[in-house]
């Protein structure tokens, strides 16, 4: 059961001019299944993208970066669930290059104007005939109203669709963010798959896209344990289909460009939350705030050490106040200097540990109150300076044992 | 259920000249529970040990380290579960030492001369009244042959004791060395408690002893994902009481001292494999063998990156060959130059993957054989160099998840 997410409503999930959608049944995995999405962008579209570091990442990860550094104009993307085309060696690419061909043939651009992307199971050989087979249906189904559907057929072990909206306005011109995503495991999703894809109609200079990409990605996929270091397919893409007929935006601290920014983020976090409430076997929604840093880094290094260990997230499944295990996943986090008696702890409003030790007003009953609600902030303080980070997590229940050991049966 | 493990047969486990050990039980968490262990170690007996680097390292874990830097010769040490002792600030502290002193009377010496070690939940205040009254039972107890009580005595969630002996001829004397251990979960044991104990009755240099016991750790205990970075208590003391009346080792490089090491680490590879084997949950006994590395620290990263992956874990579980999970690992171990052409990847005698993508005559039921033994190694080529590295760890099951939602209740 998702944590406090429900299906989008598909009326809340606004078009942006520019961007179609359509989606077809290609049998990639399974029969009678939406697993095809082709998206067509306007012509003059700027598209940036993040992707994983994995060394082991997917080919289609790979012609994506190819195709972009080629600059020849993003025309189309070209989504497949149920097979991620990852650990298939040079034989994975030719197959991703070739629905890429075929795509373009029948769009009439060039394959290296397609970015494919693909989500499912590693190391299986990606059935490239099918999906070229699909593409017909897929581009029969075009339309801008489409986001839903898409975001229906690219959930591998999603159980809800991922959509969000926000709309803006720009020089008394109204300007769409809409975006998509699928999710991954929760405990370190890093090697499943995470995709996104959020579009917009402002008009944006292209030299701005990486950064908003990369701002955006930091501020939302990137601090859900999706740390971008890891997995072999995770993928974030920025488009800007510049049809909003405002002057273009040439700096992102200008206001026009600062109301762009929140709402790219704002969409970008919404789906980066929902990923984390929708993670495999979820029970429980919980934001890692760590303050008083050296540096955001070291921040950040200590809310994933806690946001990663088991021993914590099977406490927070069991609504048992095991506190100690966050102090000991803070003391292996690898902060060479820490010193353990600065370490301030709670959980919500409730003062857990103090100067390293179990604070003296603390009481069981009040971690138990906390523990039990299905949306709970650690907060610690390293006490060592002024950065902070956050990360989202959740916890860790028998259902995810049990999605991943069923995965592919 | 541990995996092909079964209780030590008292007979098989050795007295060691110039050890004795006595069992009480003190109430520390429950009552009626052998919960303490004193033991007393002859005059004259070098003792070393290596200690988890976790920078919230509990209180008996520093007091330790103090007490053998005093150079005072240890004879005694003091061992409790049912508390951790950890994430307890100053207060935690002064109660181990006052277990210490309490210990430290009864016996005639002085408190440095006691190592104090604690394992159990973390973050709530050790009773040390209890274990001081109870330490007269614990010390009437003492005997040379309660080894296996002993290593009853300091389980947590543990399912069997672990005790090994070996005894090696060295100058026509006999040696005898003996080992007990307790175990802890097997995700990333690291936030548990591991604690090993290995005595001997050889003579040695005490010079020596350091390197020796650093040594036996790095090929047991630390090839685990026990990885001594990382718990609050992890610790490891190697003792030797020097009775055997044999001519002092002087180099470990020496016949003797190559007699006395490889037994060392024979019996403490015996009991931290038994520490998987009886892994919270554990159903499989998995070596990850990472080879053709360029160093043998970037080997050590992609075998821990495996055996710490808990989408790998499930899949071993579910003896599932979701195999591309395992590449995706070896993608994200942290490499970074890393060729993902260049890998090889062989489930026992099934060669899985060449050149980074599935190997052509690799058949789905091959796999399938494999993955349903209860004995398994993970072999990894990364050609790239000629070093080496492995690991051993165990599979993540649902009921890992249920014995660590209810640990403490």
């Amino acid at each position: 059961m998702p944590v406090n997410l429900t299906a989008p409503n598909p009326q809340d999930v606004l078009p942006v001019p520019g961007v179609k959608l359509g989606i077809a049944m290609a049998g990639v995995r399974k029969a009678n299944r939406r697993d095809l999405v082709v998206v067509t962008l306007a012509e003059g579209s700027h598209v940036a993208g993040v992707f994983t570091r994995n060394r082991f990442c997917a080919a289609p990860v790979q012609l994506c970066r190819e195709h972009l550094a080629a600059k020849a104009g993003t025309r189309a993307m070209l989504i497949n669930t149920g097979n991620a085309n990852a650990g298939t060696g040079e034989d994975g690419r030719s197959r991703a290059l070739s629905t890429c061909v075929a795509l373009a043939r029948h769009l009439g651009i060039a394959p290296e104007q397609v970015l494919p992307f693909s989500t499912g199971v590693i190391m299986e050989t990606l059935p490239n005939d099918r999906i070229e087979a699909g593409l017909p249906a897929a581009i029969a189904d075009l339309a801008a109203d489409h986001w839903v559907q898409a975001a229906e057929a690219i959930m591998t072990t999603d159980t809800l669709p991922k959509a969000a909206s926000r709309r803006v306005q720009i020089d008394g011109k109204t300007v769409t963010v809409t975006g998509i995503a699928k999710g991954a495991g929760m405990i370190r999703p890093n090697m499943a798959t995470m995709l996104g894809f959020v579009a917009t109609d402002a008009v944006i200079a292209p030299a701005l896209m990486q950064h908003l990409v990369r701002e955006a990605a930091d501020d939302s996929f990137n601090r859900i344990t999706i740390d971008g270091d890891t997995s072999t397919n995770d993928s974030f893409v920025l488009i800007a289909t510049a049809q909003a007929g405002h002057a273009p935006i040439t700096r992102l601290d200008s206001e026009a460009g600062a109301l762009l920014r929140d709402a790219v983020i704002a969409v970008a976090q919404q789906l980066a939350q929902a990923i984390v409430r929708d993670g495999e076997g979820a029970t429980k929604f919980i934001t890692v705030q760590v303050d008083g840093g050296a540096s955001e880094d070291e921040c950040r290094q200590v809310a994933y050490a806690i946001a990663h260990s088991p021993l914590v997230k099977t406490a927070f499944y069991a609504s048992d106040p095991n506190l100690g295990r966050i102090l000991a996943a803070v003391g292996y986090a690898g902060i060479a200097d820490l010193d353990q008696t600065g370490i301030e702890l709670f959980l919500d409003d409730v003062h857990v540990a103090t100067a390293g030790g179990r604070h003296p007003d603390y009481r069981e009953e009040d971690g138990q109150r906390v523990m039990k609600q299905s949306e709970i902030t650690v907060r610690v303080d390293l006490q060592r300076g002024d950065a902070s980070a956050a990360v989202w997590t959740c916890d860790l229940s028998i259902d995810y044992v049990k999605i991943n050991a069923d995965y592919r049966s």
